[in-house]
């Protein structure tokens, strides 16, 4: 069994938790790099509450932060996103497996209900 | 832009940062139900330990609980992992990008040093 290490996931998974910082770090993936100005503007919540979550990002090794003049952007660091994904992934075929069953279920229920409502519909 | 249900996501990936709730996930993915007892055996924490795991798997919607007789058995809840699995596949081909592009950059790098050295080795 392949063996992950444990402390990284913990704090990929830990920053994962917060949608404000999932929505960072969906930005991040697709802009590269992002000025902290510029990364703040879509949110309702207030520049120094934004800081916070880029501190949780930044300590979590999931995003890098560089200097040009006065401005700070960040970046996202890949390798523990991939970390998380191959995680997850590693698993996926056993609960796809379930996923396919239950909705498979779900069909032959409802089938068969169509089937007794189009009978009581016949009576 | 897809919406997820951002609470369950929350909850999916709050669950998944402990190591041994991983663990758990992990072993109910590959062998769809087991007894508690059964569950809790190759861990080193105590029985109680294990248990509160169990709730907060439980909790976040990550596991169901049966009980035949006297023996309570779990088993994985596999569509909120699926979900999890999505909200990061949908921003994997960007960092995938930027990975390759760091392996690409390391390889070069070390391709340089290699003709560095051999040059030094030569004088």
């Amino acid at each position: 069994m392949v063996k992950f290490p444990a402390s990284q996931l913990d704090r990929t998974f830990a920053a994962l938790v917060d949608p404000t910082r999932r929505e960072i770090l969906a930005r991040l993936a697709r802009e590269d790099t992002v000025s902290i100005g510029e990364l703040a503007r879509p949110f309702t919540i207030k520049l120094p509450a934004v800081m916070k979550h880029l501190d949780v990002l930044s300590a979590a090794g999931l995003i890098s932060r560089s200097k040009q003049g006065r401005v700070v952007s960040v970046r996202l660091a890949p390798k523990p996103m991939a970390e998380a994904m191959d995680w997850l992934r590693r698993y996926e075929r056993f609960w796809s497996v379930r996923l396919d069953r239950l909705a498979a279920y779900a069909e032959a229920a409802e089938a068969k209900s169509g089937q007794t409502s189009a009978g009581e519909n016949a009576t």
